[in-house]
């Protein structure tokens, strides 16, 4: 019989989809480029020359079982290593190629690292806002996602909240920074603070709770902005990457696990990560793709436009009067609605055309996410929509 | 806490990748020229040109983000359309680009067809000799794998133990066919007659059992050897396709799940596969490596080596006195070693460098593999030390 689990799924619409499928519809009436859609996060920068350069040389230097033939199940070793040594010279780390499992893209990255740690019933805890995707990344594998409430002060973590709700069979805690939606950059006293609880709770249950630290928007990270490297705080982190949002490539389908060396058992982690692909169909990431990231490793697209659309956006919305953390990267923001529903709000904000979207399958109701991966031209014609919309509405 | 089944899952070795580092080992020792290795079902034969080509405009022509965005969460549409074309076209059939989702190679599909119609503790049936990959394909999805033992006269389908094994917790039938290990490709009466066996339980059990075909050797069929299309003749056909062996990329991860527009509720089991992948990492194939695919559907790699090959082989094969059937595809022959130890006669056959593989972990204990994706005069070579190996030890 068909799984009714994924039958289930079809009727919870998410509400990004819509949006983002009305604002397309919306454009087909009155031209796209009048649409202010902030509904999704595409990267909108050009991909790097030297990455499609990179794919041109290898199908004419390579040879064909070279290039097309099954990588290693743990990933090409040689990329592997190329990726430890990018992360050991950008973050003072120490990882060799046994600390690096080339996955597709952070879904894959997380879809190994819940497993490689919980088995059925166990817990994860995700702090609010959090990417809604965590909830079928940790839930499909059988463990349980618990969410912490946000601090809508500042966006870090809420650790009074933490605390009450870590116990025994807490076995991870899932982490986003730089923050998808808020855009906020947990800073090096919060990620010391965690780690320090999460070191004492460790003992306390007497065993690791790992730290799973999802970062596909690490290299967008705003001028002056204290963005430590997670990893370096905690022994018993799992990174996630994904090279979609640097490198401009969601498509390519490409990022990795790395698993800090001073973490226990860190290298044996890495082999079980090629026996979970069995069970999950992942089997690698494209062999071609693999090789093109690995000469691409220590550059990213020209990400500056989005720091510079940030900046525009957020001195209108806090003109305007909304309540609003400055970003410290990604590329998006997350202010506070006009009126408590969120919904309500972003619905009316569809009037004209300029279309955000509500924060509840974030866990953050009454906020809204813009999603500022667009032309800056559109961004700044933007403006004078999002003034009439609050003049007139609110 | 570490996940202990994938911790207990390392202390088994693989016999084929065991074989296949001893090869290559030796190989280091007196010139890899000179083992006949015969271990891993790696395509030999190159990539067409025209796949490569296809790669190299698409990164010219198209731009960024057609080419490196994120695709749709089924698989780029008018690659899905491209893939239904080409399968109406060869096969009669009437596929819809609705009836199309892209996968990362038929592990990626195999895993989504399992997740679609079974859930914990239902049973799926697979028939010995198996890929022994079906067993985390099924069983880490929650699903029970039965193995139906083989037919050794002929490795088409043992109908009468089949029909012993198949009950009300049957909800999918997975078959191989052409057929690795064995070679064989099932026939026109196989097929019917399973087909049959699969309506009348489907009524007595009040539920559809479905049949998942994966047909990664699909093209890899030799001359005059009838080799009906599965889903033609069975309306609840899932079909699970790898482009690995027919266009030599088993590095590019690309392959598709097609489900039979006859079986019922076909178009939302395929938007089911959406759902699926969202908890398991899954989120498309590369997007560049589904354009460059849908260029290339109806062409393969020069694959004709591959009967050559098997010519040769049993030819002297049958010459020494080995029991064999003759295959009708792959790159694989399966002939019954010369004593009842499988594992001890391959054993033996290392002294000669003559290195094939025990079937034990395929379900068929007694028979070894020869994957002869190798160069003829390699085969060819090979004939001396087969020879020489039989003649001292048997």
């Amino acid at each position: 019989m068909l799984a009714q689990k994924y039958i289930d799924m079809l009727n919870k619409k998410s509400v990004i989809r819509e949006l983002s499928e009305y604002a397309v519809a919306r454009g087909r009436e009155i031209g796209y480029e009048n649409v202010f859609d902030y509904t999704l996060g595409n990267p909108s920068v050009p991909v790097p020359d030297s990455y499609n350069e990179s794919i041109v040389r290898l199908t004419k230097e390579k040879s064909g079982m070279d290039l097309h033939g099954y990588s290693q199940s743990l990933g090409i070793r040689e990329v592997r290593t190329a990726v430890a040594e990018s992360l050991n010279r950008r973050f003072g780390m120490n990882y060799t190629t046994d600390h690096i499992f080339m996955t597709s893209g952070a879904a894959g990255a997380i879809a190994h690292a819940v497993r490689l740690v919980t088995v059925t019933g166990d817990e994860v805890i995700t702090f609010a806002p959090f990417f809604p995707e965590y909830r079928p990344y940790v839930e499909h594998s059988g463990a349980v996602l618990k969410i912490v409430p946000p601090d809508t002060s500042s966006f870090q973590i809420n650790f009074d909240a933490f605390e009450s709700m870590i116990n025994e069979k807490t076995m991870a805690v899932l982490i986003n920074t730089p923050n998808n939606p808020s855009g906020i950059v947990y800073s090096t006293d919060t990620i010391k603070k965690l780690a320090s609880i999460l070191t004492d709770k460790s003992k306390e249950f007497g065993h690791i709770i790992y730290l799973i630290s999802d970062e596909p928007y690490r290299e967008i990270v705003f001028t002056g902005v204290d963005a430590p490297f997670v990893a370096s705080f905690y022994d018993a982190t799992i990174t996630c990457y994904s090279f979609s949002k640097s490198l401009s490539v969601p498509g390519d389908r490409i990022g990795y696990v790395a698993i800090n060396p001073a973490c226990p058992d860190a290298k044996m982690m890495i082999v079980m990560c090629g026996q979970i692909s069995r069970g999950i169909g992942h089997n690698c990431p494209s062999a071609i793709i693999q090789w093109a990231v690995s000469e691409n490793l220590d550059i990213t697209a020209d990400i500056s436009v989005y720091e510079k659309n940030m900046n525009i956006l957020y001195d209108e919305l806090v003109n305007l009067g909304f309540e609003v953390v400055k970003p410290g990267g990604t590329f998006y923001i997350f202010p506070k609605a006009l009126e408590d529903d969120a919904v309500a709000f972003c619905s009316k904000g569809k009037e004209y055309d300029f279309i955000g979207v509500p924060a509840d399958s974030f866990g953050c109701p009454g906020y809204f996410r813009l999603a500022y991966c667009i032309e800056t031209e559109k961004v700044m014609r933007s403006l004078e929509a999002l003034r009439k919309f609050v003049k007139e509405q609110y």
